[in-house]
């Protein structure tokens, strides 16, 4: 049996913070040495991609407590329990189950009298046969004309993970053939979000996709209410173009205003959800199943390697450890996320969600508040951009960012061009080696302003290019190392009760139930 | 004369530190106390806006002290210094000039012989008549087709503020016919960039803006190349379709390969530079000159009002000032910036390097370290999509982060849906309001999971709706805030020399004269 205690009752926790500022990253970064840190400091990760960790703060001993804290907090069993079915989301009393939609990574998850893994890949399978006939021309608007774009209606876990991955392999599927539809996303209650996607698509041979767990998520509805108005102004049948992801109990599950509905379930929260039919539908009818099912096998290789208790083996693990040494031992409130490659740019804003929604935390997962600091404040945009806005305050400013870098050998579309003896993919790759060092040792100089103090730690993901399934590998890599952190700080990672005030608080504003500061507020806006 | 020191030798120094922990934002919140705070502590901005600062932990006292800072720091006598021509920008011994593109706050400043007001207007007025010669049809392309589409190719300070800008504005100028041309923007050095939006434009009726002061960034040589090879495949002469922002000195300022060249020069940054013809060309082409003109107007009506040096009068300066309590007295890193307007969506980008590249340094004006800390990292996405993302760290997480909102009463595109017996946008404005209140006064509750601590400061901007002039205010109000704190902090917020080590690595990576740690990061991406 597994034993859930707080991160500050561990010896491993005393040990651990008793190793700071220990490794000059300057020094071991410099000469020969760094070389040999940057093989050495090296973990495999799914498809053929790398972590690499030469350039964070740690060393050996550093290395080994982190073991130890691996073994102390059980963390490669807390994951078996959680892909075995265990009641992780002990708030909601939920089982954790995205996993299941790539993969088995353990025994049979049998739950409400049906077998799991089954339910999903049902789903799965149903989208699949669903977008084939899209495809095929078998499914069609009224007139009896193919549909050539499809418009996800979510917000939260069900747009920015499946926009996030959609922009990752547009391009991709452009160069290789395999896009088969346009998507677009609403999200916004701002209604100029859903009046500029409507104007940009041609209603009358686009889909629209519902997305909502509940059946009652406010922003998904008024947006679904705005696209039926639009949808029937120009004549259009909306039950002929809108498609339904939601629960099996939710309203939207079995109505006829719906050409086809999709499910989920309780156990697959909203940021863990582009694995399920929230993934599964917008992603096959843009790209086809088989690009989806590309991006379940790169998620199920990230998800097989996380079971290896052994840090130097288990790059979700061992990122995950990291990432706590800086947070708890270093005090480091923020990590940037840093992907040399402009088809992972809302790639940070996924991760933003994932990580901040799942470990920006205050009490434990019994209810209990606790003494240490949970979850970092994650952004990030990509580079080279980043190095000419914000990369000024990573160098020389007062605070110390650790940074997570992404990069990849090759090009998603092929186009290059050569300039001053290299290509562009080339300047980018050289850039994202140059901006390692940079921030690791910084350099020296008698003019202060030009000095750059060095000791910035950062990781990198490398691997040879962006594609469905070295993307999967990617999304899953992060879920891991946030419910391991989750696991290390013995937060719930799978709820989120700091959104309901406020949708409490709106609900009131709107039904003029307001006093004191909220109401005057509310006048500010006429409301 | 003013007088540049160190913000730790000041009176008020001593005096705001000792005002830690003051306001128990809860109390001062709730009831009819707190709806007094809403009336009183509000300040009229530019173009009908106001800055409201209720919600932020500050009382008459704390007030106090930071006007006897901006008074001891001669914040607005600094601000004239600059608006008057002086040497602001100390490292690089260059004036501070953006704000002469949009007015005259102070005397005539002649530099090098000219009347920079002049200089700066006259190059707007030509972007101006070049845009009205294409829209009338008078320059056109070879086939003596009109152009549809300009394409601005530069990074930084050259993408992130006109995109920022033009993605605010679309919508509206969709809405009131007022847009001219569509525009797109080319930064990134990763080829997958120009290539994806080179697929997405009709490069025979486009124009290409190249935007690069010096001439000589790699990542938009590149990028140029890039297009000129696909305009030749395509058949079109570059020449014809080519323009040029850059500085009289530049390599690009006469050279045959352009159709036109606009220029700026070294006194104003890239950060700083949507006002000069950075963004007038682009603008003006998209939009129209008179619109970009409007945008100039309420940027000029910002910069009068951060003359006034009470700071109950100065809402820049009063940001600028809570910004500094939040970060020096209270400790927090981050500043959180979300509007609630899908037209925002790249706004908190465009602040996120005016900010951290501002004032990320850990030298003061005269490249001496400095003992306290500087500019805080700043991130955001639109709300409500950031409600269902990353705000539970902010409401449950166990660090404090600072947010700023911003609001505006009506959408722009005005397509609005009834749900619920409200609109879309009315539900927007209704989560703002609440979620001010849920952040400062938070909720109670027996079970720990469910209670939210409040205490969590923030401001917010209101205004009507975002229109050209409403947007130039909000760009010239963060410009100046940023200005007044790094004076306070007596840094230069002009220069950043953090972007120059990676430069220097990657053009030696690139050069293969690596060894060490580079070189092996270097061989890793095969370069």
């Amino acid at each position: 049996m597994v034993s859930w205690k707080n991160f500050d009752t561990l010896a491993s926790y005393e040990k651990l913070m008793a190793l700071k500022d220990r490794v000059n990253l300057v020094e071991v970064m410099s000469g020969e040495n760094g070389a040999k840190r940057v093989a050495e400091y090296c973990v495999p990760m799914a498809c053929d991609m790398k972590y690499n960790f030469a350039a964070k703060a740690v060393d050996d001993d550093i290395l080994a407590v982190l073991q130890e804290l691996a073994d102390e907090a059980q963390l490669t069993e807390k994951y078996a329990e959680l892909y075995n079915g265990a009641v992780i989301n002990t708030g909601e009393k939920r089982l954790v189950l995205h996993q299941l939609c790539r993969g088995q990574q353990g025994g049979d998850v049998i739950a409400d009298g049906v077998n799991k893994r089954e339910f999903y890949t049902g789903q799965q399978k149903k989208a699949a046969d669903f977008a084939n006939k899209v495809h095929a021309g078998e499914i069609t608007n009224a007139a009896g004309e193919k549909f050539t774009t499809v418009v996800q209606i979510g917000i939260g876990g069900s747009d920015l993970g499946p926009r996030a991955l959609y922009i990752a392999l547009e391009n991709w599927a452009k160069r290789y053939g395999k896009q088969k539809m346009e998507a677009r996303f609403i999200s916004n209650v701002d209604p100029d979000d859903a009046a500029a996607v409507l104007k940009s698509v041609d209603v009358a041979h686009s889909l629209f996709i519902v997305v909502s767990k509940s059946g009652t998520t406010l922003e998904t509805l008024t947006n679904e209410s705005f696209v039926r108005d639009a949808l029937k102004n120009a004549g259009v049948d909306p039950s002929k173009h809108m498609l339904a992801v939601t629960s099996e109990t939710s309203p939207l599950a079995k109505s006829a205003d719906y050409l086809e509905a999709f499910f989920m379930d309780d156990y697959i929260g909203g940021r863990y959800s582009s694995s399920s039919c929230v993934g599964a539908v917008v992603l096959s009818l843009a790209f086809g199943p088989e690009v989806f099912a590309a991006i379940m096998d790169g998620a199920a290789e990230s998800d097989a390697l996380a079971k290896d208790p052994d840090i130097r083996k288990n790059a979700a693990l061992l990122d995950a450890l990291i990432g706590v040494y800086e947070r708890n031992v270093c005090g480091y409130l923020c990590t940037a996320v840093l992907p040399y490659s402009q088809a992972l740019s809302r790639f940070p804003a996924h991760l933003q969600q994932l990580d901040m929604e799942s470990n920006g935390k205050s009490v434990n997962r019994f209810g209990e508040p606790v003494n240490y600091v949970t979850g970092p404040v994650i952004f990030g945009e990509p580079g080279t951009n980043g190095q000419h806005s914000f990369y000024q305050l990573l160098h020389q400013g007062t605070n110390i960012v650790p940074m997570q870098f992404i990069g990849f050998n090759d090009s998603q579309i092929g186009m290059d061009v050569v300039i001053q003896g290299s290509t562009s993919q080339k300047k980018l790759c050289a850039n994202v080696a140059a901006q390692i060092m940079a921030f690791a040792c910084g350099k020296a100089d008698e003019n202060p302003n030009k000095a750059f103090a060095g000791g910035r730690p950062s990781s990198i993901i490398a691997g040879k290019d962006l594609n469905p399934k070295s993307l999967g590998a990617l999304l899953a890599h992060f879920e891991n190392k946030v419910m391991f952190q989750g696991f290390v700080w013995n937060v719930n990672s799978f709820d989120q009760e700091g959104v309901q005030l406020g949708k409490l608080l709106a609900k009131r504003v709107l039904a003029h139930d307001t006093d004191g500061a909220l109401k005057a507020y509310a006048d500010m806006f006429e409301i």
